[in-house]
């Protein structure tokens, strides 16, 4: 195996104003409590028998494999929502999906849309859904902002 | 070495309609059987005396290195095609050349395009071209489609 | 650990004319001396007590983590700059932030811009900077071209 697969997951979100929009991006991952380490963008999978932890401190640095969605806009007075969504199956055997989305408006909408796409892609495996977990947030934009939402894998 | 250098590849395409964008290129990663793993995207390297294998079956959620294309649409009936091209050097000392390709129109154009990239890219290294590989993917939207083509890395 | 923590870094940029944009991105990568590597892009932390190295030639293939900035064109005589900043705080014992920037216009603008959200981002961090290092690259377009800009971690 090249990478070792993971065993652990967690979700967290964040958001955050910036003087530009990437340190927007870096202040939601920080108010994520992930703003330390080195994430790598993956598609999507949790594997089978994973367990979900509490969020942990990565050594600074560290390079993390994780699923997000992300949004960062530079209109005052804007809503922006950040979810991701992940599906476990009936049969334990089978992975977990993780799903993103990101758009304008409230994180109900945004988080339930997620929730709905993590469903279908189950539905989409032949796999009976036992559970939706999901995470999302909120960020009204002062004059740059960014929204984040994550499943971090871990070893 | 912080990861282990490929020693394999795979060529691989598919394609699929979807409850929304991100479900569709789920669904084509599925149907091109790599849609339970955790794919990183790589620029776009084959590594010397690499050998082409079989698509193999990952352990589900594996991180797995790949260069893909892909596209999705939401106008129905729209033609939309991905591929990806693999030159490979005269010099087997030297490594090959991934290019990756996407785009509204017929796959036969869009994987000539990703051929002649990757020959042009071979070009750039003053490298002779022995052999270029291919593989291509079209698929004809109904609501909300994607289409996907990769060159999978492993061990 | 799943990856290991990277010990090392360096900066280095280049751009290129191509074929196509991706054929130009491709050449500044050459340019840049890491083109035949297979770049994973990270978010973007040196971690503490890391080295500061020459550019090294890695492995043909070899899987490199990387923080980078990279900006294409179509625009005949449109001059392309892409940067990327190390903001290292006066505390050793903390993580440096990596920032990226690209855009179009002169090099000067676009690296203090990248320098100037290094700078931010350890203001974020409560962080007091010690030092920042900074790389960019000026292209003026013949047909295609692309330029760009990275910071590698290495072990």
């Amino acid at each position: 195996m090249i990478y070792k697969i993971p065993k652990t997951y967690f979700l967290v979100s964040g958001s955050s104003e910036g003087h530009t929009p990437l340190n927007a991006f870096d202040g939601a991952l920080l108010n994520a409590g992930i703003g330390n380490t080195n994430l790598v963008k993956i598609s999507s999978i949790i594997p089978p028998h994973s367990t979900e932890i509490q969020p942990i401190t990565f050594p600074q640095g560290a390079i993390v494999p994780t699923a997000y969605a992300s949004i960062s806009s530079e209109i005052p007075g804007e809503i922006i929502s950040a979810a991701v969504a992940v599906a476990l199956p009936r049969d334990d055997d089978q992975p977990g999906l993780i799903m993103e989305y990101s758009g304008r408006g409230n994180r109900e909408v945004i988080e339930l849309t997620a929730k709905n796409m993590a469903f279908e892609g189950m539905k989409m495996r032949q796999q009976e859904t036992k559970e939706i977990k999901s995470i999302s947030t909120e960020y009204k934009v002062k004059k740059i902002g960014a929204a984040f939402a994550a499943v971090v894998l871990w070893q």
